[in-house]
């Protein structure tokens, strides 16, 4: 059974991806894996999150009575909430170090209220009573950003209010002709694709994020989902969007396929990350709903050469033979997914592959998505090309899996942060001349950060609040020693502590996930028991990666977007006249510098 | 044998598309086929264009010895040209208003002087002299612009330059790993795919101006070539380029197949029409050389039964079945096409579609490209989906003979402009949704504006410059009376004269030529004898044209761009909101407003 891409999930903005679990969700496998291969003893049992914070607890809100009776006027049909809880929920989205606060019992800035629009007419009206009252605007969707896209900052601004869009969750309109459908902004990946499933459609476009994630998000953000190969980034599928700002509203695409009328002004819409204006309703290529899906999975003998198979099958591929989801493991990543999964299967696929040369395997899952005929089509066609490349079949199970159990991995992360361990993910995107070199440099910048410790030569960037690492969960264990860096690009304290042989102290798996004709995706999982200071961790980590990426002439994100996180290096890769030219863009739309202040630039 | 794609054709840019044949290309059938269908006796011969105007004719340029010396120095490995046929050489593009006043002997405006870089480092420097001394500049490419993109105006500053790019047309790098190519801006369309060809790659993007047109006015102007249903249109095949301003340089794309790091600024510069900075290099996506193509084509019994078998087609076919390049012509399109060729093969294709029932035929033209065996797939899968709605096949000639001359039809309008016959065309796009209706508007829309006369109604635009008639060839017929519009939607002169039988006053063919997902391109040959006033009719039947595809909802420029020609209609298209947008870019990048003033905004 595929994942249901309809499903919708229980809200649980406090609990990371999912609503807690007591007890946890953690696989006796994955605890084996930890204890065994990463020195990790995740003993404690999952901690239940600490309690919310109580009005009390919260500060007061900056909005006086003018203020809130302005936007009460404006969201007629909606609502202005200034309850704890409320506020809470709009604290933050799932950016890690926000987690890791949380968990801590640390109190994060809240907005001063949430304004619910019910009707997208209404937006324009909040927008104007907020540059009246000089109040910043945080347009919030499903909270799913891992960037700090939602955090509530208020710039140089009397108050921020997060604008909750999610009753904003209608299907405006479904042309089967044309094979567009145009929702409100709002709308959920699960209620989208319900929508359109009753309509015999689907759009396809399934991130990780999907079961909180809202299509304005997905536009905001220049999305890509995890069938992205094969449908298109977000960026692709859209035709139309209405973004109202300050100064106005623009109504962008619509009116053909294609044109020349001047530069397209949708892409200044599409990853503008509410800082111009808010993004109301979007229109998207719809199409027919999946009625068959062919699995296939493979084994390389090393990620190059699997990068070599797909890059093929991408360039010289029959249209169509890519298959949707187009995922190829590094040798680290393979090795944890089959540790995790041992058994009588996993020992005769090891030993197959064996027979096959194969020692170190590079594991390749492949979906395609259609109708019977055609995907199996598509599938004959592709494994001919990738066996002609040196492929080894590796049984359609793994495959299978990953679609079985695609939502569940982010979901771990919150898991593993409350016993200790750190964990999460970072991506980015090369070409394919330059993504070997990439994925090393990247990798081995993400080992020598863990490696380095909290008393690494570089000091860990100052942003961490002093009072969090205290209320870390008692069980972080002590950090742990060096793994070293490759042997080309030695850390800088490649002198300190001689490597431990086993276990390692970190993982850091890599994968390509989004193929495209001349380059690829490159997506990180790094696992590490927590330090005394996990933000500091995972600040050193993010910088590793950071100089790693932007050295290789990689792309900061690929589908994560830039929010807080990345800002800094954005003038690193569209330059500092790139920025100045979204700055004045933002003049024009957004004089008063009310949207989203503190974000992408 | 297909049109060869490395061909040069000498540069005529006095003459249209092709130098001035004496005597003329006119075929008997073309001839015959103006005389018996169209009532225009096309009786005189293909004049010779006027002699070009001495210096002593051209106005003193503007520009001072200081200015000059200026400009001299940044264009230390080019040239900085004075000479008439220079100045006059750029003075325009292939605007039909400005080729019929040329035809007349008028004189047209001239830049002051053709700056012509020698290498693509000091572009910076020109612009730096050009805001020193308050010099508007006009980039210039193959100056294939037939919407005024590359006209000479000076707008509020003391003289303009056109700045020729043509000998930048170096290719700057192959990536045959990436499958990417880099050129300097200036390379002209056969320079660009010989250059490919001999590493055994193609772009593939091939519009009719390809003999002239450069990379670079390619990224300016939004193009899409004739194959863009298969290859897609330039935005899509750009993976980078360098924008440079008078602000600086922007480096756009380039680090990765795609990112999510803000908004795509790529898509600022393309379609920017040279108004916020001159494209220097360009980076685009190859695919190998097409080393076989497959023929089809197909009779409708209507264009409308035709648009909805290639909708399902790209809605519904295969990935790859829709052909690379897929042109349906309407009734009347078809009708003129196969006058021109008539003869036993096709009375015998006449005969063969009336027994199926199809009197008045649509044709449907389609080319696959690529291998022999993946042509000749994607062509058998789509003969059967074709045929299912309702196709008949018409041998594979018609789409052999449209390959073979696809570069000739633009040529035609040059000779015939000499002859009294008011020929041009006008482009657009729009849903399926609103396509037939849309079609049936502008079809309409200029058959009512032609048949209006100079008599009619609505005065006609202001612009024509009173100097103009009196110049126009002796052979000019007398205006044509009126052909009525539909009976959906009659012109304001429908109560003016009774419609002639026969023959027509005009003919107004139409095709779709680009087919996408969610919609098509509509593109529209229209001819008439021309009147006393020629432009004064252009013009006419254009504003009619463009009244009708912004009542439709469609695009006013689907590949021809904006120029001064659609300046007017862009607030409509893009909002005046998207114009302050483009406004504030601008004032970015180009504090001066040097950058071809009055185009685009």
């Amino acid at each position: 059974m595929a994942a249901d891409i309809t499903e919708s999930v229980p809200e649980s903005p406090w609990w990371g991806w999912a609503p807690f679990t007591p007890g946890g969700a953690l696989k006796p496998a994955t605890r084996a894996v930890l204890a065994e291969r990463l020195g990790i003893d995740p003993g404690a049992e999952i901690a239940a999150p600490p309690p919310e914070p109580t009005a009390a607890e919260l500060p007061e809100s900056a909005l006086d009575a003018e203020a809130l009776g302005a936007l009460a006027a404006a969201v007629a049909t909606g609502a202005v909430s200034q309850g704890a809880a409320e506020r809470m929920r709009h604290a933050a989205g799932k950016h890690t170090p926000d987690l890791i606060r949380q968990r801590s019992g640390a109190l994060l800035a809240v907005p001063d209220a949430v304004v619910s629009p019910g009707e997208t007419g209404e937006i324009a009206g909040v927008l104007a009573a907020c540059v009246a009252h000089d109040i910043a605007v945080v347009p919030f969707g499903g909270g799913s950003s891992v960037v700090g896209g939602v955090t509530p900052l208020r710039g140089a601004h009397r108050a921020v209010i997060a604008l909750d869009l999610t009753r904003l969750d209608a299907l405006v309109e479904l042309n089967e002709v044309d094979r567009t459908a145009t929702f409100e902004a709002g709308i959920r990946g699960p209620a989208l694709e319900r929508a359109l499933a009753e309509r015999g459609f689907t759009l396809g476009h399934i991130p990780q994020s999907h079961q909180q994630a809202t299509l304005g998000g997905y536009a905001a953000t220049r999305s890509a989902g995890q069938a992205s190969t094969g449908y298109g980034a977000i960026a692709e599928l859209i035709t139309a969007l209405t973004l109202e700002t300050p100064s106005g509203t623009l109504e962008l695409g619509g009116r053909a396929p294609a044109s020349a009328a001047g530069p397209d002004l949708k892409h200044l819409a599409i990853g503008s990350e509410g800082t111009i204006g808010v993004i109301t309703t979007v229109t998207v290529a719809i199409r027919p709903r999946v009625t068959a899906k062919t699995y296939g999975a493979w084994a390389f003998p090393s990620f190059e050469a699997g990068a070599r198979a797909i890059r093929a099958l991408a360039q010289d591929g029959a249209k169509g033979d890519l298959p949707d989801v187009c995922r190829l493991s590094d040798e680290e990543e393979t090795e944890l997914t089959l540790a995790q999964s041992e058994g009588a299967p996993v020992r005769l696929l090891r030993r197959w592959l064996r027979s096959r040369g194969i020692d170190t395997p590079a594991l390749l899952l492949g979906v395609w998505e259609g109708t019977d005929a055609d995907t199996k089509r598509r599938h004959r066609r592709a494994a001919k090309l990738l066996k002609a490349h040196g492929a080894v079949s590796a049984t359609t199970r793994p495959a299978e899996a990953w679609d079985r159990g695609r939502f569940s991995s982010p979901r771990l992360r919150d898991e593993l942060l409350t016993i200790g361990v750190m964990v999460d993910t970072l991506e980015t995107a090369a070409s394919w001349t330059r993504l070997a070199e990439t994925h090393r440099a990247v990798a081995e910048g993400i080992r020598g950060a863990l490696a380095g410790g909290p008393t690494a030569a570089d000091p860990p960037p100052a942003a961490v609040p002093a009072a969090v690492p205290a209320a870390v969960p008692a069980a972080v264990p002590a950090a742990v020693p060096v793994l070293g860096a490759g042997p080309t690009d030695p850390p800088p304290n490649a002198a300190a502590p001689a490597l431990p042989t086993d276990p390692l102290p970190c993982a850091v798996q890599g994968h390509i996930s989004h193929v495209y004709r001349y380059g690829a995706s490159l997506y990180y999982t790094f696992i590490a028991a927590a330090e005394a200071d996990p933000i500091a961790q995972y600040e050193r980590v993010k910088a590793a990666a950071n100089a790693a990426i932007l050295a290789s002439g990689a792309t900061i994100t690929h589908h994560h977007a830039v929010g807080t996180e990345h800002a800094a290096q954005l003038p690193a890769e569209i330059g500092e006249l790139g920025v100045d030219v979204l700055r004045a863009v933002k003049r024009e739309l957004d004089p008063a510098g009310i949207m989203n202040p503190g974000k992408l630039v």
